[in-house]
């Protein structure tokens, strides 16, 4: 089956590359540090869809992805969750949650509208996000020279 | 490390008994069959500070239970988190959504205060629960006939 992003994603999230499964995307909402992992798999709703192998996979980089971002913006909590009730292609939020954040301790999920990151934020931001991730991420699709600071 | 069910998950919860790895609880809302799987290992506010052993057990777990609670309830979708805002213990929230619920798309955390099952409810759901997972759960800490049609 051909992977295809769901339009919703394309139009909210910023790609930033791949890892083994799945695409990694970062939310355009500056208000948290909101990643979202996408198996490049089409048609697939639920985890348990998933084969036994990608189940793992998805776990793995999950697990990667959460315990490098809580490193990286010292997270108080990491909130990781399949929801999808509007857009049903399968897709896990990772967002890094501080006791200080607008929403806390709600979820954040249609709590407010997302606050689109400016350029200059986008430049400070994706060179932490590679440098990060520079192990496992393969195939960038962002250009943090678009971003740069001059 | 010795392992204690969060005093709050104990408030709020039926507990039903155990998998290899995790405790089932069912949330006592009767709004939505909402279960809560709990890693039986002490002091774990992540998914990523298991190891990867039990980590691959949980993943199992979920989707066991995830697959069979929406053939059991005909669910529109599954919403499988880790949140943890409040009660800092690790564990995953699974939730069968209908487009008809009263939260339908939003989330359900925080939504709407609980409405908790009568005896009636209970005594038709565990039964059918008890069914759907005999062959997964052990120490049944639920009796049914608590809850007798007598």
């Amino acid at each position: 089956m051909t992977f295809q992003l769901h339009p919703q994603l394309q139009r909210d999230c910023i790609r930033l590359g791949r890892l083994e499964l799945c695409q990694l995307l970062l939310m355009n909402d500056s208000q948290y540090p909101w990643f979202i992992l996408v198996p490049e798999i089409g048609d697939i709703r639920e985890i348990y869809q998933l084969s036994p192998t990608d189940r793992s996979l998805l776990q793995e980089e999950s697990c990667q992805i959460a315990k490098r971002l809580a490193g990286l913006f010292n997270a108080d909590k990491m909130n990781v969750a399949a929801i999808g009730n509007l857009v049903p292609q399968l897709h896990i939020h990772h967002i890094v949650r501080y006791r200080s954040d607008k929403a806390w301790p709600a979820p954040v999920w249609g709590k407010f509208d997302a606050v689109p990151y400016t350029e200059h934020q986008l430049a400070e931001l994706l060179p932490k996000i590679k440098t990060a991730f520079d192990d496992i991420l393969t195939r960038y699709t962002f250009r943090t020279s678009n971003f740069g600071s001059a």
